[in-house]
């Protein structure tokens, strides 16, 4: 059974007043495109996230607005910044790295909010019933390939809303050699 | 059997004549510090590498010189440098990437040398068979953790001088979360 593998750079989701501080008043985000999780979408605002030790810019700001502001970035842009965010699951923030975020009119600091995002899979109850994997938390995925293995620790996320797809970051991403065309199979 | 692993940053090799044209003549490389692999050392050298998308500075020169010129890059890297090398061991660059190495001196072009390397081992005779994988030319390594999972392909290189360690490019090593005390169990 193969699922598609969707990598996720760097990015940003803000909630509306964070949006008000870093591109103006009541500003509205702008798509871009629509993303393969419906009603998500990348826009074409882009903001430079910053810490003491660095900065990294063009970072993508994805939308719609959420009701918190969190910074979802990789292990090697953690080393480049010179924090040490945790691994969580979006919106599970308590904690997290603080980091400053950067746009056109302004900047805002937040105490917590960076991440490293889990490897999961968005699914719905059809899905995970007919993966087999009904009830389950987590799996493993197997990528094949020259740089094939398996990934451990895949949350399984469901929602009806949602398009079966396997997130990871960039670095198991690159570290995987992991393409377009690239799909996982899931071991329980 | 768990096996300690080396993460090994973008880095360059240097045969002489390559030495000459980026320091200068006769220009000796100056052991900065031993790498675990006896007789292997980092340099006080560093370079910068080049491709007409982009560049990348600060590249580690190690030593001692060998009689070929080979640059290691990562999967990441070499997205910001638009190229595409193969994933090799070391030495076999037959139609691997061109790039362009510049020193303080001069720089020097190479129609092939840029390579991601391959996952491997290094070992003893006395190793392997401690470790039960004679005759292997490659094994998996599971890698424990919170981002943790299998590595495959992973090439056993076999020298009665090796120290036995697991090398991993830095892709891999931030995809897992490979931190100085992680340690990989073999899986044949």
């Amino acid at each position: 059974m193969e699922i598609n593998i969707g990598i996720s750079n760097r990015h940003v989701h803000l909630k509306q007043s964070d949006v008000d501080i870093l591109f103006g008043e009541n500003y509205q985000l702008t798509k871009l495109k629509d993303l393969t999780q419906q009603g998500q979408y990348a826009c074409v605002e882009k903001v430079t996230i910053k810490t003491e030790k660095s900065e990294i810019s063009n970072v993508r700001v994805l939308g719609p607005v959420r009701n918190y502001t969190q910074v979802e970035i990789s292990k090697t842009d953690s080393f480049k910044l010179g924090i040490n965010p945790p691994v969580r699951d979006s919106g599970d923030l308590n904690n997290s790295s603080s980091i400053t975020i950067v746009g056109p009119k302004g900047s805002v600091s937040i105490d917590e909010g960076c991440i490293i995002a889990t490897r999961h899979i968005h699914a719905t109850k059809e899905d995970v019933k007919m993966l087999g994997i009904e009830g389950l938390d987590k799996v493993s995925v197997r990528i094949p390939g020259e740089k094939g293995g398996v990934l451990d620790n895949v949350h399984i996320k469901v929602d009806p809303s949602y398009s079966l797809e396997l997130h990871l970051d960039t670095d198991d991403g690159n570290g995987f050699l992991i393409g377009k065309d690239t799909k996982a199979i899931i071991i329980k």
